[in-house]
């Protein structure tokens, strides 16, 4: 794929993450002067800024416009890859088709993030052809750069990773890989989202006087990310619980994290574990505690990754050296979403993996 | 102490639970037209609704004056209970001569809160009388009406809970007197709280653009509420995590606790356990679950208990029966701190618990 | 009407403004041991705390239920005064016959405030019977107690004033009475409220996305309660220009208004002015400037008066003695609604205006 | 000034616009791989990154440091051109030896804005030097792209605007400039700013506490950058009256302007007035009104621009078609600050005005 063909599309660019995606794609230096054919189910053509008024700048964008889905459009415009901003069961229904067609995707959805039947359960998928779409799923490859970068960029088809999922999984899984963890004990995750991550349409969770000077936990046990944590980190429901809690913020995910070590670690093991695990990831940073790994002055915090795409790791060490305190964030309309799709787009096309995303 | 000669005096009313408290006083039923005396450091006597304009209404409170603190003033007004809302090392110092002068006191801080010297270490008490400290600290009432309501009836000094505190004792208290908890699989607490908790003085990170938008964990296994928390519950601090973060909100915690249980429970008896420990604490609100103990419709939120003096407890359990997730919330300047106090002061006068509360 | 006999109805109870009036009246001093019958238009009764779970406490109101309304119903129950939170057209519809029943109502809605049909006309009524709906209009009292305390005391018919139309009412109306105001010169009234003056329906306009880190500016000359500040103020469309903004907060309002006194005056006078208009008001509060009426360390502010139900009311003076900034504020859910309801409901049985409400 | 010879210097880059300047300029095209040198007064070299995480990227910013000011590493560095985001006090002593260093200077303070004596009193500047002071100040030019574009791009200093100051010009200027306004009927701007505005010192006003959840209006008939506004605007105190209000956001400023014509004009016409003064300027945005230009759909909000470095302006006319509402938005670190300042340093170095600032 020549970099000065390529033709990008996305699909369902009314959403927050759809929003996201359509500004770091008008900006991203590989595409300059070739915009994305913007889709959506709208039967009449509308502005892109009808939209989102923040799209607007006086650089030409106030001409794009969103026009009518259609294969035809596509194949007409040339398109090469495809993102889906869209629901859940749509892009279900819609990515056999895509591939069918030759199109490239990278999905946003959580349709095909799932290799466990007993874990797509909870999306409570109808697929036209079952047969198929097992294929489609054996394809599909988990969009996480930082664990499946190789695969990525020979995917088809990348399903792009949920946003509490990413938190948690890049906290974890150096740990999990070097062995460290004492499973038996279990792995806590207390996750905190910004409103963004509910969606766009006006619900009563959604309300200013439901999510302001408020915070609620919800999906106790029950939150559809759970299976992606689980096939990712190789680990079972049982040993890991999972709580998220709505946060009266727009956007940006804290984790707090918490595992305890079959054996006691010096903080400078821990740090190195995560810095040697990362070393070749753009987009995350490592937080090195301090001498003592105590305090928390080198704590990841949301405002320093939001409106970024980093994700952020630091960690906190108990005294004993077992019991440890990760806190992970990022935002989650970018690296929860949106960034991490360009990433992978990045990635698929043979650029460089941060490509406009610093 | 009769009903209708008590005098109440307040000193460090200036922060915000020293503001609470005023209010709650200047309504409380068994105060009417008898408003506490208000002292404070400052030289010059001062309008109370020059510094809380919120407290000013049409009904006399704009008269109030703050007085220059003296033993001597207080003895002319004929206080027999004062109100301490001051800093811990200022409660430290004034204790010991306010038994002596024979005022029961309610005190806001940390200072006589702990029996543990391990567990005082972090506050760097420096006691005149060392031995006296010591005697006042053993007749010292741990505040907390759930769990020392006799005590607190008949106590001379009552040390007014931790707002952190509260929230985890409460939730705990009752599953671990039960004999449920298994503590070599730990447990976690993951508290949240709003701004106020961090008192009135301007610093960075009171901030409006530090906290507002944000998130971040901050004091990791070096909280000082740690203290009161193991010495309430009889437990090791090897068996307890407890991480407090700071939410953008002016008022409210919400702790997200984890336990194993030793043995499975059903839904109904966790319900129960909590239900009958608290039959006869009126500040207590148990949110029982709907059938299954799953789903999060029926766990309390900090808007159902900020403004009020409720503590609220609810839960989840794993279909396993033995991972439990605790969530209760309230008001950090209420039940954390000023309403609390009053509920002592009730107890103390042998009034009802809740007078004035509701 | 007999204190110890009055019944109070309430249909319309599950919006903000509903919250707020039924959180008054269970905790109004002449009401004790009788709560209100509340009626909804749901046909299966419902537990008020299932609606607000903010109400529940340990004190009896878990028990209460929002019943569904029949005249029938009211009359069983001996209601002898109805309030309706309900939406305008209802309470258009509903008003004849609830009179016709014999109850006295204090209407929230929009619906009775106007006498003149071109202000009428942005509500699109269409009333059943327009004859009788005239009768009922001309019935109606207007109810901002600091205008029409007497007629509200008789009233059968009292129309509950609009949020914004109160603070910038109260603000003008001393001035204009006094004579001083130059309405040639135009007056500005620049109001800012919070978003629960939009109303519970999730909309794009209350998604907490939208109001947010946001401020907005609607409804720019066309808001429906110009017609109650004309006819209260006895002005003309053309001598005023009202502009309501949506603020980032659940609750407040915000005026910032602008006058032109045709001759010079001094700060003392303009002071006087408000303080012996508001003589009698137990729930304005006037806020004296200092001796220049310079600076702003005496201007009401949003938290002073949220969650009281006061206006609050200050001013500044330019050097020239004739341009005047007036500031007011109250909280649009209680002195803006619920609040002055009750204050009405206290005229209308000649109980303390400010009952149950400091 | 060779494109590729150019190096930057930035003093004060602690505060908030000194992070978005920084932020800028790190990521500016023209600029690529010659970041600026940061100078600070703390004594000891110290990381930017330590000063604003946030300014953290995998990209080499954290190897960033901010060095103790001297005018010898200026000139040892190669400075060509100083950006000042200093206390006025400070940038006052500091520019004309930045000028008799041969250094063009884009200062962020309002140390250099003023022409007129009686403007400048409120600043209270006691210059070392008063003759010096007078010739640099007339050197100065007025940093306000849209109205002395040429000047700019030869100017040795440039007095980067107050961020309300403009909001209020770039709204006001093009129907001043067409002779439209009534001036004798006055010019109301109420303005509503976030607490960046305020600075990085915590105070008790930038206090979450204070801020959040309220409203307050301050300065009133005294801010400082009124001066600004009348000498940019070639008006009279008389002829305007300024309201500065503290919103709980963190950044963006909303002004509501209130104007009259002499003469009744079409909506057309005002929205090609402000077309036409603006057609050659990119930072400005005109939100064209529908037919009627009532209604607020095509209003700007806070939310649109925050985060850009547009000026974003729109109108409703009334009916009369001589009193108009203007609304312009901004963000107050960018166009108000920091963006206008890189825009400004576009012009002077030959660069297109709107380069990395789109």
């Amino acid at each position: 794929m020549a970099k000065d063909s390529l033709q990008i599309a996305v699909a369902g660019v009314s959403g927050y993450a759809g929003m996201e995606l359509a500004r770091l794609l008008l900006h991203h230096p590989a595409l300059r002067g070739r915009p994305p054919v913007f889709v959506g189910r709208d039967p009449d053509a509308v502005r892109l800024t009808a939209i989102h008024p923040q799209l607007a700048d006086n650089n030409g964008s106030a001409e794009l416009m969103v026009e009518p889905f259609s294969w035809e459009l596509l194949k007409e415009r040339g398109v090469d890859l495809l993102f889906l901003a869209t629901p859940h069961e749509q892009s279900r229904g819609w990515v056999p088709e895509a591939l069918a067609q030759g199109l490239r995707v990278v999905d946003l959805s959580g349709a095909w993030r799932l290799r466990g039947h007993e874990h797509r359960a909870i999306y409570g998928f109808h697929d036209a052809d079952a047969a198929l779409a097992e294929q489609v799923q054996a394809r599909s490859v988990y969009g996480l750069p930082e664990l499946h970068r190789d695969c990525i960029r020979k995917a088809k088809l990348v399903a792009n990773p949920g946003c509490y999922a990413t938190s948690i999984i890049l906290a974890l899984k150096p740990l999990l890989a070097a062995g460290w963890v004492d499973l038996d004990r279990g792995i806590i995750c207390d996750s905190k989202s910004g409103v963004s991550g509910a969606g766009k349409a006006p619900t009563p969770g959604t309300h200013f006087m439901y999510a302001a000077d408020n915070l609620s936990a919800y999906a106790v046990f029950g939150h559809r990310h759970m299976g992606e944590i689980l096939e990712q980190l190789g680990i079972e429901e049982s040993q890991i619980i999972f709580t998220p809690h709505l946060l009266p913020i727009p956007r940006g995910i804290l984790s707090t994290t918490y595992v305890t070590f079959e054996d006691a670690k010096e903080v400078e093991e821990v740090d190195a574990c995560f810095k040697e695990f990362y070393a070749a990831s753009p987009m995350v940073r490592v937080f090195s505690p301090g001498k003592t790994g105590r305090g928390s002055a080198h704590l990841p915090q949301i405002q320093y990754s939001v409106r970024t795409n980093y994700c952020d790791i630091g960690f906190q060490l108990a005294k004993d050296g077992r019991r440890c305190v990760l806190v992970s964030c990022l935002d989650n309309l970018l690296k929860g979403a949106a960034g991490q799709a360009v990433e992978n787009m990045n990635l698929m096309c043979g650029w460089d993996e941060a490509e406009g995303l610093l």
